[in-house]
């Protein structure tokens, strides 16, 4: 690999033989956006949906949410949304639709289903699908959304709820790169830096990696307060330590905080960080490539499901370690 | 526990009845720093000792030094130090002993060895154990100095050399409170901030767990740099997404720069780490605390031992994912 | 569940209300078979499918083959084996068509890919899935073979090329209980006991969990002897010592011995315990249902992988401790 | 090594240049068996010490016991047995004392404490432990008795309470090879078969790996007996299948059904087997040898004892799994 980098662009280059196949690029954080004057459609609204919506209709995007609860809908169309009825009708209705939903088998479901995704592309149309899924799932769908001659991306973010309110999340982008350049005031909109990995499922390879090292740090970090409690040290000087040295992190504080707090309001949920864990393993076994700490990891997250935690904050976590 | 913050002195209260049973301070980070008048021994010039010694000489301090291997004095000795022969001869030349030292045993028997510690301490003389040991090595240590009128201390430091240079570690105290206070211009000349956590082996109990954190971040990070490698990711793009995002830390910034310029250099031997993980382990053994994550990531640190990565830097870690 | 043994039948019962819904049965180790009249199908001639067909022939069943490399018939060829070109040809050229291949994207192409067994179905036919794969699997594939007026039966078989090629196999059924019924020859011919386990999808359960068992015995076994090693004990004498206490077992002996040997032949492929191991954590997952023991056998059998050590012996998992 | 097999010895012989330096013994189960005359003592009489004593005494020895609680020593009064009043005195008063109790500090302890075993040793008394210790404290012992002119030997049993009190345990000896021949009655009237490893410490270590293994194959059982549940299925059946197979032993049906009783009377106690599990890992830690299986079985077991299931049979470890 070779990284360049040029004002706040960064370029990911693959050297095979001598042709450069990847390149990534970085938008910037900026106030000033031109909107696009394609049609979005927004499927999913969800924890990372809803704010994601916000920040593109707020920076002038005309904006088409459908959501499986239509409920959700309404304050969107408040904010100035459009209501689509089906995945089919948004796509049809849309330039460029994107995705957001919870797991492989509803993003899978989105685009195959009845009144999916794939019945409304035609020749030119782009679909993004921003779900944290593995890249067998990016595949397929890639595969299936060029058939019909439209045109594909992934771009799954790096982030929590907090971080979508506040249009901060990092994306990252892989596919067609002709679809990354037309939505570049979108992801202006809803982050402050964005990715381009190259061919469709990278990034999903390389967001479950990112959200594999959170789901194990996370874990850690519930161990660590723990085993201060059951050692009779205070949890709140542990974290004043924590603090204090170089493992410092907005991460570490925060959820530390809400942890000492009690407080476990989903920012990112715990099923969905379970998931990811899964799917790194699985990715880490396909290339035969050893997980332990996931591994770990895994099966206490399976814990704090048991414990009926999975609709809670990844923090929750904490709970399979005193009970 | 109730925690106090006044000016810069943290208080941890830990009611019982109605009676504070423990109390924590912090020292600041202060360039006019009055040394105290006592005279210093210093036992032990590893990775950390050294740069210790060092800014304890820098801020004006009467410092004695021994080592196992005595050439290393030498360079302390062109300092200003004063050349100690043996703990013993240490321990009755000075009013403040220190000793930073590899492990457990290293630590029992610099004091109950031939030549001893033990053997110069004198009623009224102080005795201050900083290596990171488990909490019964530091009762046991207590009870023998007290048992001849020695005042101890324990102070184990978070940190690493480079820290230790900088004089900027966060230091842990616990045990007799007038010695923590006797020696406030050694930790203000090593340290940014001291916290002090009441009675001995509390402060071994805390710096344990922080140390079983660091292992299992460390082990974490080297999984998925390496999960990165096997499924054809650039390395370097998976550091600049991480610390675009939440959990960036100075920690997770060394730490991968160092592993993707393959220097190992030690900054924290990593046979080091993987000992506080087992001795963290352990004291979870006696409370009956699962550590999974402490677990999982041991068995890395100790397959990184039997490939010969013991004196390494704890990132060499890495070096266990790849063969 | 109420279990009652009659005879050599032992029958499952699973009370709901007052209604039976499962039913259990085991056939018996018996030289005088009758082969049924019916033509028989075999799709797969791996290390457990060539000993099963071998059987089937000298019972004096009429056995028509297919295999993914065609060479691999000659053998059952000579010994009175009808050929079959593809995996429809076979099913619509039998009555009862079993298939035993490596895992659930290979079970799920020879019914669904081109010239695939669906393609052969008819009113009435038996499809019989041997392989060892997840419930979803099972249940996609009992799904589409009655939706073209199949019969399904799921047999996945304990044991091991060796009591493959003796007829000593422990099979698991479930699903359609006529065709278990119907092809009781063919299972007295390969196996020593069979059981009946209810509906489609529970065979596939059980054996997950006996592999998954399987799996964490002998990744446990191989620590063992590693350990030994490395401690300075005689491999063989552990072994020895084993054997005669209440661990004993034929798997314990067999696979030690073939270790100490340095035999590392495929009775049961590495790659496929490790796919069991897989599937079985993945179980665990949607039952929520922590899997400790088999998430670190996992990632041992994974570093053997790595060791390229797949395509020997489950027993080859030795070599991750060694290396 | 070389392994020689002449009628019912065994002799382990470890080449170094051309000298044996090892060698073991193997005694028979033998119903005639001519009691030494030698006086013994026997110190603890826990589930393992009750049976052996009782067997010492029906074969015709002369026994003297002491137990930390002295009414246990009541019953065995009657059946003929001398009253010591501590670990001293018996050792004086007989030529071969016996040790058995709960972990290396106990068994420390007792020859080290206050009228411990050591104030009775006199040149020539043998001193037998068989307390599963760590090699180190082996070591130890062996050393403090050896400088007192008193023989020692190792001799740690394979076994539970059942087998202790049927004489039917596998004792692994080591240390004074003169000790081992002394006392064969002893061994005969307690045990199948006794093996004679060498140096004392290798049994310590043999012991630990032994119950290693066990305490893993243990909790994976009750992964598979909780996953079998958690997944609808029949755990009476898994068992079935399970004992139809080559991993059916003694072991794995007794605990089974043992479990399915709900019974989890004491035979080995779960706090020993997480005891001896630690002290294996630390072993393994010591020769740098990774032993992830033993990682995992402990953290399972660690959880167990935060249930309270400490004082139950190691097959309580089930409720790790379920709560």
């Amino acid at each position: 690999f070779l990284i360049q980098i040029m004002g706040n662009q960064v370029f990911v280059t693959q050297v095979t033989g001598s042709t450069s196949i990847q390149a990534a690029d970085s938008t910037a954080i900026n106030g000033s956006i031109t909107p696009t004057d394609k049609r979005i459609g927004f499927l999913g609204l969800g924890l990372m949906g809803s704010g994601i919506v916000s920040n593109l209709l707020k920076m002038g995007h005309v904006v088409t949410v459908w959501n499986r609860t239509a409920e959700k809908c309404d304050l969107f169309i408040q904010e100035g949304a459009r209501l689509g009825r089906t995945p089919a009708e948004v796509a049809s209705m849309c330039d460029i639709t994107f995705s957001c939903v919870s797991d492989p088998k509803a993003a899978r479901d989105l685009v195959l289903g009845p009144s999916g995704v794939l019945q409304g592309i035609r020749p030119g149309k782009c679909y993004i699908e921003m779900s944290t899924v593995d890249p067998e799932t990016i595949t397929e769908l890639s595969q299936v959304i060029t058939s019909r001659g439209g045109r594909f991306l992934e771009a799954p973010v790096a982030g929590s709820q907090q971080l979508s309110n506040d249009g901060m999340l990092v994306i990252l982008a892989a596919g067609d790169r002709t679809v990354y350049e037309d939505c570049s005031s979108c992801f202006q909109a809803m982050g402050k830096t964005s990715f381009f990995l190259g061919e469709a499922g990278n990034a999903a390879r390389m967001m479950l990696i990112l959200n594999m090292v959170q789901g194990s740090f996370m874990a850690t970090i519930a161990e660590g307060l723990t085993l201060a409690q059951a050692t009779g040290q205070s949890q709140q000087t542990f974290l004043d330590i924590l603090c204090q040295g170089q493992m410092a992190s907005t991460f570490v504080d925060q959820k530390c905080q809400n942890i000492l707090q009690g407080n476990f309001k989903p920012d990112y949920y715990l099923k969905h960080i379970q998931k990811d864990l899964r799917l790194a393993i699985s990715m880490g076994d396909t290339a035969n490539h050893p997980t332990p700490m996931a591994a770990a990891a895994n099966e206490v997250y399976k814990r704090a499901k048991a414990l009926d935690q999975s609709d809670n904050d990844i923090s929750a976590v904490y709970r399979a370690y005193i009970h």
